[in-house]
């Protein structure tokens, strides 16, 4: 039996006709797209091409793309850009970021920086309010993700960006906004400019692009040196020698998916709405951020639902969902293994028992909501067992 | 008419039965390696399974095989884990680095380190007595390529380790050793450990693998942190969702050519080596590194050689040779568009005027001689012509 595969948040199965595209541009184009020949310089056009037609679908300028090799690296660039400053050494960051953004905030405050996290309310949501009394004259950067990747909660950055704003108003004091756009990217509509971000951390891998290619966008003359140098390449913002069918992959997947946020949107939340009322229909499953529906102003991402069966563990959830030919994860990939694997719903206030027995699971533009229907049947069927055992 | 391309050092064409398995590689394996269900964990055992040949190829421990998105990545890892570091900012590097190796080490300098530079001699070799008499007690490391980009030298890397050793035994202070085995790995035969470095910085796409994919070799315990973090992944010392098909394709490319150096590396000295000879029947060519055959002690990479013809400007030699159906370059394609496009010759003591003017050629296993013989006869025929019109 083939298992539905419900970890899209984690990596999307790769589009077959874009990995077609990628072995063409790497049989092709084989030089290096800094050469100074001929063999160079075609590659460096196919490498301009693509900088544009990554701009075309973000809405901002060519120059303000800098590929990368992904979420986590764009994500580190950042905030590791800080250690040019000598004054400012102070930033804040949701405290439901992904590891790519948090570890290295916890390294900066190791080398002297100040780290502010604000918390997030009980649905998974940061208040502007609160980065706004968070701020002050020192503060260089704040980092806020746009869809937390365990809950799915999306969050409210253009009223950030806009709290920003007043402060500098107030203040005169320009203040960076970064934002992990790993999870949005094209699932809600994405335009970093119409957001009023600095910055924002893109992956190729979690919309059907390859593995080991991202992006950063940067305001122009928003950031102007990054920590890690080397070759000049991608306008002396990120060296090493451009991966160019990696990077071809990435806008080809990105321009097969932003083009279509709204139609996949409406098909992956009638997917999970239906999904998510047969959970309801199970006295025993706990909608983690339960004011999901209910609470107006709370948005989500139709994409990640995170619930949990207390005092089930979530290991052992994972196992039955196997068992039962549903691939879905515990948490983030990312933390699954380690030691701070429930700091996000605790951030949130979710108690160490629900936390405990979490569950993620999250589709793609192609899971429909009759396979869901599946999952949400076996659960009900192995549950009565599961929790005798557990309790007996 | 299909141009010979000789600027394998720049990025060497990949290798298409290689190409195929990373394509299946995708296709197959498409969970995240993190992921805790069985997918996952088929996809962590191919990436166990890559550690280990990796290390078998490399002769050391599957643990020291860390995967990165390239040399560039690999070597400011290195550099920039030194920020943990209170005291002892001090480094030794070669004036002959890479930019991927320099430029770091220029920004530890804004930091506030102490950046020792020991240049080479005329024939691009650092003399490790001159490596030795640089250290002192606030040294932490010392960085020496294996084989020059540009002009194909080979470093003394096993006597430089042996200073170290001796400086450790008066001393007691341990200085680590790294090196940037970029152009050397595949090539010359290596072995970190038997070389005696702590860390080194290896690319797939120099010898047929993937772009975007990399490792770094490090010494069990000598480097225990890098910068920047995220998921824990490659044991908590590189961040980001691994790229498997490019890691798996990084380790098919090593298993293909590191057997074969010996073999490959007679027939590129031969090819080089008759074409050498034909310059050298040229008056007006001048081996930049003229050393290279008569002197003992400095040997060179067959795979890379340096030339000028005074005074006609590299950029139009390129053009020239592009011409006649050869794609050269004027030196690393990390440094052609830039400022410091000759600083590596001049670090040797170059004269500007031969350095303006030079070339690189560098070729592959598959590059024979009888090809190379076109060029110099091109050469022949188009330099009185091209000495003309330049200085009249």
């Amino acid at each position: 039996m083939s298992s539905l595969y419900l970890d899209w948040a984690a990596s999307a199965p790769p589009d077959p006709e874009i990995q077609e595209q990628i072995l063409q541009v790497s049989r092709t184009l084989v030089a290096n797209p800094s050469a100074v020949h001929g063999a160079g310089r075609e590659a460096e056009k196919l490498l301009d091409d693509c900088r544009q037609r990554m701009a075309k679908v973000l809405g901002c300028r060519a120059k303000e793309v800098v590929f990368t090799s992904g979420g986590t690296e764009s994500n580190n660039m950042v905030l590791f850009s800080l250690l040019h400053k000598k004054r400012d050494r102070r930033i804040v960051i949701s405290g439901i970021e992904h590891p790519s953004l948090y570890q290295p905030a916890q390294t900066l405050k190791r080398l002297g920086f100040e780290v502010a996290l604000v918390p997030a309310d009980a649905s998974g949501r940061i208040d502007p309010n609160r980065i706004l009394s968070s701020l002050d004259e020192r503060t260089a950067l704040v980092a806020v993700m746009l869809v937390n990747n365990e809950t799915g909660s999306i969050q409210p950055l253009a009223e950030i960006s806009e709290a920003l704003r007043d402060f500098q108003n107030r203040s005169g004091k320009k203040i960076l906004l970064h934002t992990d756009a790993v999870q949005g990217f094209g699932k809600i509509p994405f335009q970093p400019d119409l957001l009023g971000v600095d910055s924002a951390a893109l992956s190729a891998h979690k919309i059907g692009g390859p593995r080991g290619v991202g992006a950063l966008y940067v305001r122009t003359g928003r950031i102007q040196e990054f920590l890690y140098s080397g070759g000049g390449q991608e306008s002396g913002l990120r060296p090493g020698t451009e991966n160019l069918p990696g990077i071809y992959g990435f806008v080809l997947a990105s321009e097969k998916t932003c083009p279509r946020v709204s139609e996949n949107h409406r098909r992956a939340e009638a997917a999970m709405g239906s999904f998510i009322e047969e959970l309801r229909s199970l006295p025993e499953v706990i909608l983690t951020n339960g004011e999901r529906l209910e609470k107006a102003g709370a948005p989500f991402s139709p994409y990640i639902l995170n619930f949990s069966i207390p005092p089930l563990p979530g290991e052992l959830l994972v196992r039955v969902c196997e068992e039962e030919g549903f691939l879905v994860s515990t948490g983030s990939a990312c933390s699954s293994k380690k030691k701070d694997r429930f700091r996000v719903l605790e951030n949130m206030g979710i108690s160490q028992e629900i936390a405990f027995s979490a569950l993620r699971l999250s589709i793609g533009p192609r899971v429909a909501g009759l396979q869901l229907r599946g999952l949400a049947a076996a659960l009900k069927r192995r549950i009565p067992e599961l929790l005798k055992i557990s309790t007996g």
